[in-house]
């Protein structure tokens, strides 16, 4: 593996390669930087065994990290904090390097990205749309390559959404399992500390560093009833209005649960909608001038105040006391409603967002598009639970994100569920010994693969008998220029196998690939493209073009006996 | 998927093709089993969803099928169920097809395979090797790819030895987890039914739908402490004499856990090592007398009796309950001394077995072989653990295998540490638009890849500017006949970097390849080969040839700005 001092020279060159200057609060020198993992380095050299060695991270804004301000993303309300926050330290114990703070709605106070003094945050994949909030700047460095993890915050869905507009994976822990000390309040009875990375084995591997007993001490969830994993979705029509597209797109993710073997359970979705509501309408937002309240009225007029941001919580000030134990209340009975609801279910899948703006949509409506994006994720830390954000494919050229939200101490189990979406099986099209009855089709066996279809190429193929040992079938695509154009001629239909594969089967399968055999993607007679055998090409040179048999097994079976 | 239907006509085939009787002791007639599976097919078709449509299944012997007679191993004990175990039933109402009853070492007495009237069961790879047992046949049928799933039992380790021998996956779950209704008992305070597979997801998914309420009452295992999965292994020298080459490879595995960030901590044997002795040498066996004790001594002349299997059991007749009393207490001190030993580390990592013997070696001495088989497993049921059986390379030809060993209801963990071992992180060289800094190096990112290193090919690849829109490089191996003998000239060292990939992600990648490009094999500077980059071989054709450039980048940087 490189070295961290080299993963450090690599972040910094993609930082300046990217031109995303919005993304950072307090960029650390890079020789600072490089200072720290050369300590890791030889640490490493020294035999310490540290499992993020040669990661860099990045940690949102406010967040306490030694040596550089935490802002929470107010220039007024920045403090130099003496030590690291619990959560840093434990990143930083284990061998990462800390590249900076990161850029997030003032006071972690948006859904949006856009709120900061310090610019609005673009998106990762396309600049004109949202990044997403609060904890926009970590999860666009860690999209854009720049860090391998980052740490944001989620009091009502800032370590979800913008996971879901950037692409990656937000896992939203159970309250408290993170210690939240060194870290600004913003509702302190619903903060927690999030994980961003591109993958979940990553984001689990934070987390589980992370997790320790100065924070809620942790406890096993209830006992599952067995079974395949059960995960709840809205009755339909529940989700409301969602971006063209999505719906099916949310479709299209339940199907693939369905697939790989889980039971879906028709729920009804009202209590969480409700009591997300409650966010916005309520009392709840009073925990937030609890926090900030009295900075603010004593810097009203200072320049680095987002005024959307210093409106939400100054209009907080005046919330009566007897409206919270109201809304607590009403609160408890939504809970105890969603929780009947879920019954047994291991999970609730939704959409992390309804839809994804563009920056100048924001800026029309800065309330109206901020509420509306919370519809999902806004109950998740009222009613205690735990949530994975992870990619589920792409609309319109944007990510596509969902959620699996479960009880609290469910966070191993919904990884796994959500592993589900992020690696589904692959499909390999196999053309010789590979094929059932064939010497090798125990291979294929061995990583889990199961027999979809027996079929054909396109008519487009050439089959020839290499020239090794054992002989070896040569797959090689025929009448077609090198520029893809097809020149017509010679080409015929090859018998083939589809086969399914477990993701890391397949990897596995690629992994002990002998020469000359390649794998590419291969045209199936009914048009569609599926990965299968193909091989180099000087193996073809001198074999024998074996394609008028139209299968391996034919050749082999007119071969004369030895 | 193919049909339930097909799926049994190929495991007929199959069947028909390893010529191996000496697995079945009831293996049904092929119209039934297809009758059975066109039913599977018709409740699809209706929409029913069975997560085991399209399985099929292996029985042991001394687990009910309604309709075959239960042996156990020994005709004379033969009876006609009238329904189906539990875990058979909950199995077949998912929709897998059971195939027939396998051979056993005799009433689950043994953990070599050879202990039956029905023949002695030879290994899946090596037929001059011992199967394992007691499970020989339920092992060997799903090694042999004619089975998808197999049930075993597991009493000191005959769900495990097997697997070990014929390198698939075993599964000892927590005692009580899977109902042992309709299971011939061996030692009904620690009998198991166990699940073979090939892969840890098909074994697992068989597990939960078997295990279930009738069973031991699930109940969560006491919550770990955050941190890095923390795995103890014996004390160096403490493994005692193991089959060469052994030592090492179980190492090797220690060192694949270490790799991917597991934290290993030495701990002391001896508990584990004394407790499995007694399980031979104490009073425990007379457990064995109370389940078929009368039977034995009511057939002492039935040929159809294991000579060694009905010495042990009868043997068994005259141990006093005082020492009973006596063993029973030396265990629980020994349990006690083994789980302080453990400490809060999440699992026991062991070789599953101490050697693999040859048939003839264990026919020379049948009690000494045996005995020594269980050195590793015999104690895991004697103190109430869970366990997982996994391959982990081969040695000399044969597999060699490993357990991860954990407290009563981890089997969940147990299963997701052991994919540490089955699907390790893979390796893939990068020649062009990949590479560090380049337009399509996110995507190795995305999958969760990490760069090792830079370096070159080795001196023998020519590289070619395809004309594809955008350009792309091809990789070719040069001076080389089509039988992969050098003929010399014409090629050179190509830039390239190392990647590391998680298993599922190399699949993911390999899985979104475009035409015409091609993952293979592709050799380093150093000798080494490495899945890398290559490419369809008509793609070559009228490209331009830049393989004294060295690197795509500095072709790249060549070119004349648009």
């Amino acid at each position: 593996m490189i070295t961290a001092v080299e993963r450090v020279r690599a972040a910094y060159t993609r930082i300046a390669q990217v031109d995303r200057p919005e993304v950072w609060i307090g960029l650390r020198p890079q020789a600072d930087a490089e200072s720290d993992a050369a300590a890791v380095d030889a640490q490493v050299a020294a035999g310490d065994r540290l499992p993020l060695a040669g990661t860099v991270l990045a940690v949102k804004g406010n967040i306490d990290v030694a040596g550089l301000p935490t802002t929470a993303g107010c220039p007024a309300y920045a403090y130099e904090p003496q030590t690291d926050a619990p959560a840093v330290a434990r990143l930083k114990d284990a061998g990462a390097v800390v590249l900076g703070t990161t850029n997030l709605d003032q006071f972690a106070t948006g859904l949006v990205g856009t709120r900061s003094p310090y610019g609005a945050v673009r998106n990762a994949l396309s600049p004109r749309h949202a990044s997403g909030g609060s904890s926009s700047g970590s999860a666009v460095a860690v999209a854009l390559g720049i860090a391998d993890i980052a740490l944001g915050t989620d009091t009502a869905g800032s370590g979800r959404i913008p996971a879901a507009f950037n692409g990656i994976v937000g896992l939203k822990p159970t309250y408290g399992l993170i210690p939240t000390e060194g870290v600004v309040p913003a509702c302190a009875s619903l903060d927690c500390v999030t994980v961003f990375a591109r993958t979940l084995p990553e984001a689990e591997r934070a987390l589980s560093l992370m997790a320790a007993p100065s924070g809620r001490a942790p406890s096993a969830p209830a006992p599952r009833l067995p079974g395949p994993w059960r995960i709840a979705v809205p009755e339909p029509g529940q989700l409301g209005r969602l971006d063209t597209g999505w719906t099916e797109a949310f479709e299209a993710a339940a199907q693939r649960l369905t697939d790989a073997g889980v039971e879906l359970v028709s729920v009804d979705l009202t209590p969480f909608t409700q009591a997300a509501a409650m966010l916005y309408e309520g009392a709840f937002v009073a925990e937030r001038y609890t926090a900030v309240g009295a900075f603010i009225d004593a810097h009203k007029d200072s320049p680095g105040l987002d005024p959307t941001v210093a409106g939400i919580i100054s209009r907080a000030k005046d919330i009566p006391a007897h409206r919270l134990y109201a809304d607590q209340q009403r609160l408890a009975s939504l809970r105890a409603r969603a929780l009947a609801t879920l019954g047994d279910a291991d999970a609730l899948l939704l959409p992390t967002a309804p839809g994804h703006p563009t920056i100048t949509e924001v800026a029309a409506d800065p309330l109206g598009v901020n509420a509306r994006l919370g519809r999902f994720t806004n109950s998740t830390n009222l009613f205690d639970q735990a949530a994975v954000a992870v990619p589920a494919g792409e609309v319109n050229g944007l990510p596509f994100g969902v959620m699996l939200i479960g009880p609290a101490f469910t966070d191993e189990r919904l990884v796994r569920i959500a592993g589900l979406l992020t690696h589904p099986p692959q499909r390999l099209a196999v053309i010789g010994a590979h094929l059932s009855g064939q010497p090798l089709n125990g291979q294929l066996l061995a990583v889990g693969g199961r027999l979809v279809r027996t079929t054909t190429t396109a008519q487009a193929y050439r089959l020839y008998a290499l020239n090794t040992v054992p002989p070896k079938p040569g797959l090689v695509r025929a009448g077609e220029n090198a520029g893809g154009g097809e020149t017509g001629g010679g080409g015929s239909a090859i018998e083939a196998e589809v086969w399914q594969l477990p993701a890391e089967g397949l990897g596995m399968f690629l992994a002990a690939l002998p020469r000359p055999m390649a794998l590419g993607s291969v045209e199936l007679a009914d048009g569609s493209f599926v990965t299968g055998f193909l091989c180099e090409p000087q193996a073809v040179e001198g074999a024998r073009e074996i394609t008028s048999y139209g299968s391996w097994r034919a050749y082999l079976a007119a071969l004369p006996r030895p």
